[in-house]
């Protein structure tokens, strides 16, 4: 941690500042320039940062100099983290697709779509029982019902199945159904719900937050690594800018960052990113040459009758071809399907 | 609802728009120009977004017209709520001051806060129980025993007591040791939460979500009305954009529009909106002027010791000083404190 | 300056970046902590950033600590600038109201304004001459013959003229018409311009970019304190972010910021922060409380008939009752109108 | 054109919008709903936009629905524009490099990248020598040094060249040196700048403003268009974000965006997208995928001496590193290099 004095910062502030970063086991080094003193506190990254230091009289500014997270870290783990969940593996060589639709809506249409996604060559579905929908006046979801329905699907296709959880107190309940729990954007930062999944023997998909930095997505997987959950992987699933012509700007130098700042895998949401399905095919493309080690789409075989997000969902048809590209380019880049 | 049809849509496209709809319970009217169609359709504004319409072949564009909220627009209620706890009423004349620290870090400090809130006039003590904090290796708060703490300080001053909830499985608990729940940033999309507290008979001070437009975060409202406690208030605390200087940017248009849209009591969060304690004293006179209902203040006796957001509290004479300026203003725009 | 070393930076790194910080004039001083080093080069502040020390092999970070202008700072200067055109005073006691139409559309339409203008009590008026229009089919102002109708309807009504220049080539003419020139938001890293307005004699009015940073706000400042022209005021006119419904978000904690951190006078442009006229009312007495030394409002006697921005023009009635409003919040806060 | 109207708006408001809309050459349709009415104004799209009907009492909400732009639309004109400059072609099958310096910064460093760059197979060789800077402090350019020694590189290798121009006076003499003139970041809404270079003989190269919407870019492409000049390229170069790890966002289905709604070829700028050449690989490779038709790439044969812009070039190695992996990637999306 450095702190920045004010110019002029009297010496007396400038000890109180030494004693306080000293009394928190820090070890300070001071650099007194012409203008301003610098104070670098040096110790452990996990001792937590510190706003009260810039209430001090005579500070200026608290630079946090360390990287905040030790789990997540390249520098602790210096090789990639394989998530196996069965024969299926994430993080390797191999590209996964998680494929289907925004909600289960009845039986006959997961049935329908798992089939779909199986035919593609797709080993992971996804579908959301429980949907975080901004008006309370839309479908929420099938709740547990939908969660049957989609481990019926999955048992029948031998697909792994990933859904969204919203809530510590559905933890254990979602977990029953799935092979994968999704964290979703809005629970990003809902720390209760982070701690939970942390306890659990599960892969976890944790979803970039709407507005959240690189960092902080990085924190938020660092709660559950901490509380013992090994099976992290980090999904960026576009962020929210003044942009408005996508629904979300996806940001895939994000993608390429976190793979080069932590050893988890990075799985990249075109669907939900764009909200168009005409730019899904070349941003899932993108996603792949970035660096992701999988894409999680959105498909339905009618999409203008989905209950949800309909506009970025791809047709089988659609859907198949994108798969045969994305073959192409994983392979260009080193990686396979 | 208005769908917007590509150039050179078919006859047959147009008419699918048109029989969804219809189906939907709209009534269809057809603008046919020479470039463009547009299907308007007309009904109902709390029958739920379709973005599905999206995906009909020959479908440019969907753009909703309608409020999606109901029960939060002044349409639907031209008078200002205003809550009333005991003696203390928000969204009235009176403008309200909630102040107290970041985290109740102790039996002492709650209780010498406490002193200095009701010495200063305010009515409303804040103080945080269970903190949401970015990193797993910060202070999480006191828990249960932080809610004992602040209801003693509460009942000791004669002071109303305002904490923050994080997940459904506690409202009740908390609901018990206070007398306003706050549903914090992180929270405001989580909808779980936002059901629950929807159930009680407690007042919900709502804080906008650090990226949610005002029309989320009126939806979000929406919620909690419709799910039957008409006590909510709104809570602007600063949006996350480019500029870091600050720690947020205070959106104080979106105070004068909220007091606009809905007939809501809206508070003001100066200090999480600038993360720095001398920008708080203008930005609650600037809260005040933009019309809001009240203001959430962090106050320490020494903002240096604090666990956390020490950077931002005021001492008990800066909050002396502001409230008396405060007065001054209030008066100018005819409200009193 | 610092530089944050990678973990397990080779001592030849180390040795590389000290010199070359000692190379460019800086004092250097090494803090070594157990995971890294951070090299502090100390000196002058307008010696410009360095960011092909990054480029460095072992060099994960530079950070800068040093406030990067040097004239427009509040440690350069204490007391604030106080600009006189004539018998008006900008920066003083007095706040000054800048009002008028978007654009000059006729010498009728100008003159009558400027009777709004004086009669209501204002001594500057604003007119567009030279609109940047996002559009190549939209109005694009008078030009020449605007200017000398501002001209006109300046000196029959005894007001100061403000008008945009929008490139290096016409700064001089506008300058004849007008008694300060605006840079306009889009315009803020005109570089070209900025130094031709450094040159002559004239007081310029900076409007913040659209999305620019306080700081970078303020160098652009410098670049035309820095030339030679100290009669720069600020002027703050809402900043683009996701929030759809306001135009601009106005950032009013930079207002704060800016008399703060500058000397400068600061101006508040509610008319295009928030694009409705209905919000200009409130922004505007916030902008008075958050510290603004004036305000800069679009007026026009038909709104509905404007070439630009009539939905955030007042007309005549509704300026007289903000004027009004305005002084009882000025008096509250030791300022007068 | 579609004007919402208030709930309960009189018919003489609905008469005086229709009137209004009339006489600006629209046909309206009224489209009458049990809450609110529509007045649709159907007509030419170029006809500009008119803020000031949102000013007539009654009036809610104006929506344009028109594309804004005519003659950069694929509506317009459906195949893609290629650009010729000698043998070399821009939006044709190959995808084109533009490499080189931020700044030239003398002789021999030009000289010795143009080297580098001709050597690794590249056509087009970029350069600085008029910056735009943030600071008045830092390196602004050689001037019209720069373009002499630019063309001189240029020639003795057989590169084309592209430079920026930063204001309309300019735009001639830097024609004069150069082969494709680029319009910076910072100038993409100076519009006397895009009107001058509208009417000159030379490819243009438009790179995206920090904070511009994909539909404003577009507009100011419109701009060069309707002046006259046809050989427009847009630039994605990465928009301003919260996130600050990259020094920009790269927006790239603003890329595969553009390229749906325009015939326009579309470049991607890694470089000052991410301002870390360890990104610059993995987001040259997104670029090519996202459908980007060529890249400019910051290329210094020693980044930590480069006098801006170090930490995001490339190193020679890095660079020849890069182009056989996009060989790759290009082929796999049937592109070629």
């Amino acid at each position: 941690m450095l702190v920045v004095m004010e110019k002029g910062a009297s010496e007396e502030a400038i000890m109180k500042v030494s004693e306080k970063l000293e009394e928190r086991g820090f070890v300070v080094h001071l650099t007194r320039g012409v203008e301003r003193t610098i104070v670098a506190g040096v110790g452990d990254p996990t001792r937590g940062t510190d706003s009260s230091i810039e209430a001090i009289d005579g500070v200026d500014r608290v630079i946090g100099i360390m990287t905040p997270y030790k789990l997540a870290s390249r520098e602790f783990q210096a090789e990639d983290t394989v998530i196996e969940i069965g024969d299926v593996t994430i993080g390797g060589k191999e590209i996964q697709i998680m494929a289907g639709p925004c909600a289960v809506e009845s039986r006959g249409q997961a049935l329908e779509i798992a089939h779909i996604v199986k035919n593609a060559g797709a080993k992971i579905m996804r579908g959301g029982a429980y949907k975080p929908r901004t008006s309370p006046y839309d479908f929420q979801g099938l709740g547990e019902d939908g969660l049957k329905i989609l481990k019926e699907a999955g048992e029948t296709y031998g697909l792994k199945i990933i859904t969204e959880v919203m809530e510590p107190g559905a933890v254990e309940m979602v977990a029953h159904y799935s092979d994968i729990l999704q964290i979703g954007s809005r629970s990003m930062q809902n720390f209760p719900l982070l701690k939970k999944v942390s306890e659990i023997d599960k892969p976890v998909l944790l979803k970039r937050g709407l507005s959240a930095t690189i960092g902080e997505w990085i924190m938020a997987a660092e709660y559950i690594l901490s509380g013992g959950n090994r099976k992290v992987m980090l999904c960026e699933r576009g962020i929210r800018t003044f942009e408005s012509f996508t629904r979300n700007t996806l940001d895939l130098s994000a993608v390429a960052a976190a793979k080069q700042l932590t050893h988890l895998p990075v799985i990249v949401d075109p669907s939900h990113a764009t909200g168009k399905w005409r730019l899904v095919n070349p941003m899932a493309l993108a996603g792949i040459t970035a660096g992701a080690d999988g894409l999680i789409i959105e498909v339905h075989p009618r999409p203008s009758e989905a209950l949800c997000d309909g506009s970025q969902s791809l047709t089988e048809e659609n859907f198949n071809k994108l798969l045969a590209k994305i073959k192409q380019v994983a392979n260009a880049v080193d990686r396979e399907i």
